[in-house]
């Protein structure tokens, strides 16, 4: 985004002038600009009507009386085209797009959308075919359809990726502070990324959401969501779309391993995104982390007046990791004290109906809980009464007053849970928001949301003390060729892995070389045509003998006949046998054109079928994300002095396969895939016992 | 349950005449009365008080006018109890007993909740320390709280073991119909098992919730349980409280494999009853059970007016296992006619704005996209406009109303699912539901649901094909010995699982034994002293010659003299070695007292440390029921041809362990637990190459 783009962005977001061009849409998107208090000037441009909403109209964008900063544009594709170019003349600040019939119809709109970037100029352009902006903290919209939602003068900034979803969060019932909505539509000229790196400069924004159908600008993403991790923005994003994996990627096994959701979430991994997969999580995460800080760990004191939810609030808990540390002794005589004879002093806390309500008593309580060592967050679970049955209500506020007092005072991140996600009325949550408490809806989400933020802060200081390098989009590599086993271990012993002993030579030499390194040994038939060697035959193991290997000779040549008859050649791998390892991986290298160049790790052997485990990182990558990675593998668990082994040297491994992905990125010319199926892990290091490598070409 | 207590219970739910004793909370109680509508007689009693909520009181129970049908108690610990009394001999029908001070105080509570057992008679009584029951059918309530919640004249039973939980629910906004709502309390006369029996025979009563903390009868439970199978009355359970191991569980390793959420998961798998893990998931499902049949399958018609509601549909279909089937041939070119240009035809489909809320075009697309093969459930995804911003609601209720009218037509059990659960406002909930429409609220738990209802349609037919035979509960086994491997695999034996071939002798006996079964052979030291002979290196693998294995017999007592002198012994088990198997199963037989006997089986080998992978089943079960856990393991693809192997014979393996169970049945007097780690198991049978069996000494 240019300077002047980013400037006219800001007029487009706070605007002192609005022109709105169009018809019935038109009409809402003023009304809609009325509902949000907007206090600016608002022109309406058309030809054909008198007034739209009252305002009288200028006939052409010619007429407007001033140069406008923000376009609600709501004509057809055809006509849009030219009045973008006329307002770029004019020096418009920025456009809410609405017009459709662009890309996203195919055929003329392709164009259309071409033309549309080709006049332009510096505007800033949301859209088109989206519903374009709120600004909940300026009071502006451009938008086209009633909308709801509000803010304290902080909120989260939202981008979506579908009209009707934005719709559908601004209806939502959360009272989730609101900064910005922005739907996105077809990011002919601004996109996600631009959002959020603009965004995330703003000191109201305190959180970003992110509905992601798919991104346009994979590197330009990193680096703004490091901006964002930077500036204390934490983002959220919401991934939809199944898994589909790329025709490039489903020649070899990993593919079935890591598809783009893969990529999706490796990238998230590197940037500290926090990804949800429910829209319900999405909302009460970003409302969590706007109006607490992000707790500094995941140790929580929990209350509740009600042995079922104590229970509820340790079930969930124990599933994603957020513990209830035990309460201290010292901490357990005050409560005893402080507490009925009912009461069971634990963590989390059943305080009991004897003092319900009763906020010089629970206050006390509340209080001596948190300071307990340790406890880095807390949540209070209530379920208010409906309306009009809410004689009680004053009780549950009572306590909550109470929480939210000694919650302040102690400056721990405090939520308070509806287990039912309707049970808290917007006038409590307005209260606690003002209280500086978080309203949060649903005991899950609410866990959930408690667990992202600790993790985000943990995630964070991470990634700030050493961040990673920048990814580079990979060429789209369509011409693939795959090079023989031989050739592939070449490659690799030169980019410092080992590999078996052996050497290639045709059928009357391989007794030879099987003499000199040694029975038993390895066979295998060299062929381009052979990318499936086992099932056909020409590989044979532990061959004990001279006898043998030559019958294992004839063998092969009589499968691979039978199995792809133009596949045979006198072209023989004969290999030493590797002793067996402390752990088999699965290890893929491979290009998107998108995401540029990824490893993914498997478990390997039987493992690779039956549990499909593997971790996928984006390249260029640390030694420590290696490391890590391969921790979080399922067969990480063999290398780690498993039932009376050795254990493996962690480090070692994880700079040998940080080598190989350097040496991978370094040949992203000729080189576009490798796995190597499987890879021995010894105490000491690795072995490629198999590799294949797709070479490009051009 | 007695005759005569089903009789007073049935009055208790449906009283002409209630008894209100207490002071504060009965006032509470006969306004939730007044609230609910109840028509019948109502009498408060009170020694001291003149009026309670304006009826006059009686001062004692002596002194009504009649013999109440239900009384609401609230009245101390110790005051109820002969009050109980007093109403068994009067006749009443039975009591909801909120006072508290029982069981649960401890100390002289649980002397008070005996003499309340004693005292109640034929009466039917729910609690103590519960909230009592409310009555939507009838509209009679015994409630000490406010309470919200209607019926359309039929609806779920709700019975939960948290009185704040059960509020809870009452309070929530999701339009469930409700029949009953029942806090079940300390359950000191009436279990959930006896709600569950009672209430399933209600046919307004079109589904039953159940919030459990702990059963107290697990046999009647499963009675009670098939009994709503039978009755078509799908049951939803919501279990709480973290899985706790049982001492005598842990000495074996199946034990942290399967701990009391187990038993509780292989229970509910094995009665239909569908298992929730989330408060709001509950209601959800139960809300779908209770408007709609359950679906004949999993195949679903879709139908969005935005692509990214279709992406959303179709992201968590995917993980669920629903199927959005293609649309026919036939049927798409009928819907391209109908269908504005803009969209594109497919399941979901996104029906586009062009015809949003022109019910006069969209009830034909809802219909012949309906009428497609195979679809046997419809979801219409609409997010309503909030209360006060809806000029636009009438579209969305056009559509509603030709997508309930196509459904109501073909028969189709059919939901519309907000996105966000608070999107549906209850005007539109209840409109549906009059319609026939399922108004579903949060698009994972719709979808949840619906897959939840399909299965358990399914699952109904398998199971009432063959039910399974009663449970019976185990004596509790607290004195264990340790029988020795050879001592074991005997029994085994016996039990018709193969051995290794094998015998137990003194060392100087061992090149004897090893010479008659052939090297390589297993040395194991046998001692009842050494439950974890590995550990104490009490066990040697293929041993290959008779100085290898004199040497491994002084090793042998050399280890085990440094890891536990006591434990030494002369008496080694001298076994052949096993051909490597198929897969290696964890096999465990164990008894609780309460689930009687389970068989766990797990993935074997060092799966057992990698995965934790098992699946517990309750005895007695179907040899099909192993075939099914087997085939539901991750080492059960092992057993497939997995990678060009053999197959197992799956009906032998299974019919094999199905054998070793009946033997662990018959012999519950002196076995407590058995496991069997590793399993081998080959193409043509099961091998048990280890055998742990604990007996009960008395």
């Amino acid at each position: 985004m240019t300077p002047a783009q980013r400037r006219n962005f800001d007029r487009l977001l706070s605007p002192d002038q609005i022109a709105f061009v169009g018809g019935s849409d038109a009409i809402t998107a003023i009304k809609e600009a009325r509902r949000r208090g907007f206090k600016g000037k608002m022109w309406a441009v058309n030809p054909k009507r008198e007034t739209l909403a009252g305002l009288t109209c200028y006939p052409t964008l010619d007429d407007l009386p001033g140069v406008p900063d923000a376009v609600f544009l709501a004509i057809p594709a055809k006509a849009a085209v030219p009045a973008i170019k006329k307002l770029a003349d004019m020096g418009a600040g920025g456009i809410a797009c609405y017009a459709a019939g662009f890309k996203e119809a195919g055929g003329e709109g392709v164009a259309a959308e071409e033309a549309l970037k080709g006049a332009v100029g510096d505007m800033a352009l949301i859209g088109p075919n989206c519903y374009g902006v709120i600004n909940y903290l300026g009071n502006s919209a451009l938008w086209p359809f009633e909308h709801g939602g509000s803010s304290p003068g902080y909120g989260a900034a939202i981008i979506t990726q579908s009209g009707m979803f934005s719709s559908d969060i601004t209806m939502s019932q959360r009272s989730l502070p609101m900064a910005y909505m922005i739907s996105a539509g077809n990011q002919a000229v601004m996109g996600l990324e631009d959002y959020l790196d603009v965004l995330s400069d703003d000191p109201a924004v305190r959180a970003i959401g992110l509905h992601i159908e798919g991104l346009r600008d994979i590197p330009h993403f990193e680096r703004a969501a490091l901006k964002a991790l930077k500036n204390n923005t934490p983002v959220v994003a919401l991934k939809t779309g199944t898994s589909t994996i790329g025709s490039a990627l489903t020649i070899s096994h990993t593919g079935s391993l890591s598809g783009s959701n893969e990529l999706y979430e490796a990238l998230f991994d590197r940037t500290g995104v926090i990804s949800v997969s429910n829209p319900s999580q999405m909302l009460e995460t970003l409302k969590y982390l706007c109006v607490v800080d992000a707790p500094k760990g995941t140790r929580v004191a929990g209350f509740t007046c009600s042995g079922g939810g104590a229970t509820m609030l340790a079930d969930h808990s124990e599933k994603i990791g957020l513990s209830f540390p035990p309460i201290a002794e010292q901490t357990f005589d005050i409560l005893t004290e402080l507490l009925p004879d009912i009461a069971t002093v634990s963590n989390p806390l059943d305080y009991t109906t004897p003092i319900w309500g009763q906020p010089e008593i629970t206050y006390p309580v509340f209080l001596e809980a948190m300071k307990d060592s340790g406890v880095e967050m807390a949540v209070l679970v209530q379920d208010y009464p409906a309306a009009s049955i809410d004689d009680s209500k004053i009780y549950y506020q009572n306590d909550a007053g109470a929480f939210a007092r000694a919650a302040r005072e102690l400056g721990i991140p405090a939520a308070i849970c509806a287990t039912l996600p309707e049970n808290i009325d917007p006038e409590t949550r307005e209260f606690l928001i003002s209280e500086g408490v978080a309203p949060m809806q649903g005991i899950h989400e609410t866990l959930n949301a408690m667990q992202q933020a600790a993790q985000w802060n943990q995630v964070r200081q991470r990634i700030l003390q050493s961040p990673p390098e920048p990814l580079q989009a990979a060429a789209d590599a369509k011409n693939l060729v795959m090079i023989t086993e031989d050739k592939g271990k070449v490659w690799m012993a030169n980019a410092g892995v080992a590999v078996p002993a052996g050497r290639c030579v045709s059928a009357n030499e391989t007794a030879e070389v099987a003499g000199e390194i040694g029975y038993p040994v390895a066979l295998k038939m060299m062929s381009p045509d052979l990318a499936h060697k086992t099932e056909a035959g020409a590989v044979t193991l532990g061959i004990e003998g001279e006898a043998a290997l030559e019958k294992a000779v004839q063998d092969m040549r009589a499968s691979v006949t039978a199995f792809a008859p133009k596949a045979v050649t006198d072209w023989f791998l004969v290999e030493q046998m590797s002793a067996p390892p402390l752990a088999e991986l699965i290890v893929g290298l491979r290009r998107d054109p998108q995401f540029g160049s990824a490893l993914t790790l498997g478990s390997g052997g039987i493992l690779v079928e039956l549990i499909a485990d593997a971790q996928t990182l984006l390249l260029p990558c640390s030694v420590q994300d290696i490391k890590i990675a391969i921790t979080g593998l399922k067969a990480g668990h063999l290398l780690n002095g498993f039932r009376g082994r050795q254990s493996a040297d962690l480090d070692r491994i994880a700079a040998s396969l940080h080598n190989l992905c350097q040496e991978f990125l370094k040949h992203s010319d000729s080189l576009a895939e490798i796995e190597v199926n499987p890879m021995f892990v010894y105490p000491g290091g690795i072995v490629a016992v198999d590799a294949l490598i797709h070479e490009v070409t051009r």
